[in-house]
């Protein structure tokens, strides 16, 4: 049986049963070490699968501390320190020095630092980055409660449409398409949020994967159903000038983009505040479902190894 | 300019400068966090590099975890938690099955545990370990002292001669020789040491590049000179069968061998333990250079990106 058989997730819950953790299944672990709550999380960045090689390098790193920044962030934590791992080729020294200065102008705008890592050398680059951080409170994805207000921050499908238009290889690109792309190559971790969803959320994850897949993931971890309102689910105006002109549903992009790396999180519905990037998508009912305008919603995210 | 042309260890000092980070430098990276003080590390496993597809998955893993504790136990910590992130390719799921039951294994008898990861595709397997550890008093590179005894623990050299004995690939190895290959595919940890560094030694790490260049980095570090003597230099009775059938030098395999995961570490002499697996092999001078005997000593370390 080869893993492609399985997927990504059916393999995860193979290697979750070998080790027996009641720890492992959100954005971070968290875990009490002398009587603190601290978070741990690692995400990795490979060439031609999360990044090419002729990304600006710097956006690069920028994008490999943002994505575990947003795993810390969607847990109510706030990033301390970072290892970086790198394996790479024979490549030139300019360019992973411009990569490490994405890491560090990171690494100054979210409030961490780099404490050490490791080099080894590989057949192509990947970069992959360990983050501890703390939280006052942990919220992991599995205390969703009946009548909660189910919430994103930020707009969805940016990045998707933001790779389409990278993949097109244009000689000129028009300013929304601009902003899309920048939104694909350099995401911004949500660190306006933690402190709201450590104090008000019963369960909180980042969109990573798109908000169609993400949300039964939450569903299943909380054993609610995520009742989701089309109309409300936030679209940039960029996206929806993409898709008018190439023919396409912001909705779609929205719902199966990935990579957006907004949260996505449930609390009472008067917990709204106004001033942060905030909007109700749905509401939390009883089932273990998700629906979209009282239809049953496809969970049609991404695998790395089925969708080969 | 290609990283090949300055090293990995000139790429690291550059990297180093580009973050301006006042901790990178030693096995682990040390922090407090809420005043408690926290080790950080990490190390990867390459596919071709560090062990090949044919080795036994279960040993594979547990040489990830092991290389990880001993960066811990080298500083004078004990590990606590740990994060495992596999790149894979499309494989059979009973060989990253078998590699989880290695993580498993040595996390029981190390007594940490892993509480999460991530799992990638990419076109070789890598396993990339993520670990936290704690330590009563950190233990670097840096503060060896004149007058200082210089240690180290087991016997060193064992794991480049299983290496060369594993690539001969003979259809039947003696006793001595899977001996020599055990040590090299699943190496074990000094957790029997910590508490000693942690309580006496003024420097210490683990000897993962070989003792020669390994005790060139100390040197540097502290600012002293090693002397070392090497006839104390301690070689397995294994080693030396090795040796004498092949008309080596086992002396040559105890300074540039290797992945010994042994430590190397400094104290007042009269500090020695009987009770615990330590020899003095030299003693600390002044000066900044590393001798053998009193000649100096070329630092013949490995260098991933060098010896290509």
């Amino acid at each position: 049986m080869k893993i492609s058989d399985i997927g990504e997730f059916g393999l995860i819950e193979r290697l979750k049963d070998i080790l027996k953790s009641s720890i492992i299944g959100d954005d971070t672990a968290p875990v009490i070490v002398e009587g603190k709550a601290l978070l741990l999380t690692c995400d990795i960045l490979v060439q031609d699968r999360h990044f090419k090689l002729n990304y600006p390098p710097s956006a690069i790193g920028w994008k490999a501390i943002s994505v575990n920044v947003s795993d810390v962030v969607a847990n109510g934590g706030t990033p301390l320190y970072s290892l970086v791992s790198l394996t790479l080729p024979d490549m030139e020294v300019g360019f992973v020095e411009g990569l490490y200065h994405g890491i560090k102008k990171a690494c100054e705008f979210y409030g961490c630092e780099v404490v050490g890592g490791n080099v080894s050398k590989g057949e192509k680059l990947s970069i992959d980055v360990f983050m501890l951080g703390k939280a006052e409170r942990f919220v992991g994805r599995s205390g969703a409660k009946r009548g909660d207000g189910i919430f994103v921050s930020g707009t969805l499908g940016d990045s998707r449409a933001g790779l389409e238009l990278l993949l097109m290889e244009k000689g000129h690109y028009e300013d929304f398409e601009l902003k899309l792309i920048e939104k694909h190559i350099r995401p911004t971790a949500r660190i306006d949020l933690p402190k709201h969803i450590s104090k008000y959320a019963n369960a909180s994850m980042d969109i990573s994967d798109g908000l169609a897949s993400d949300a039964w993931k939450l569903a299943r971890a909380s054993k609610v159903k995520l009742s989701l309102f089309s109309e409300k689910i936030p679209v940039s105006k960029e996206l929806a000038v993409f898709c008018k002109k190439h023919g396409k549903n912001p909705l779609e992009y929205a719902l199966s983009g990935g990579e957006d790396y907004e949260l996505l999180f449930t609390h009472k519905p008067e917990k709204l505040n106004p001033f942060l990037s905030m909007v109700q998508i749905g509401i939390v009912e009883e089932g273990e479902v998700v629906c979209l305008d009282n239809v049953l919603l496809e969970p049609s995210g991404f695998d790395h190894f089925r969708m080969l």
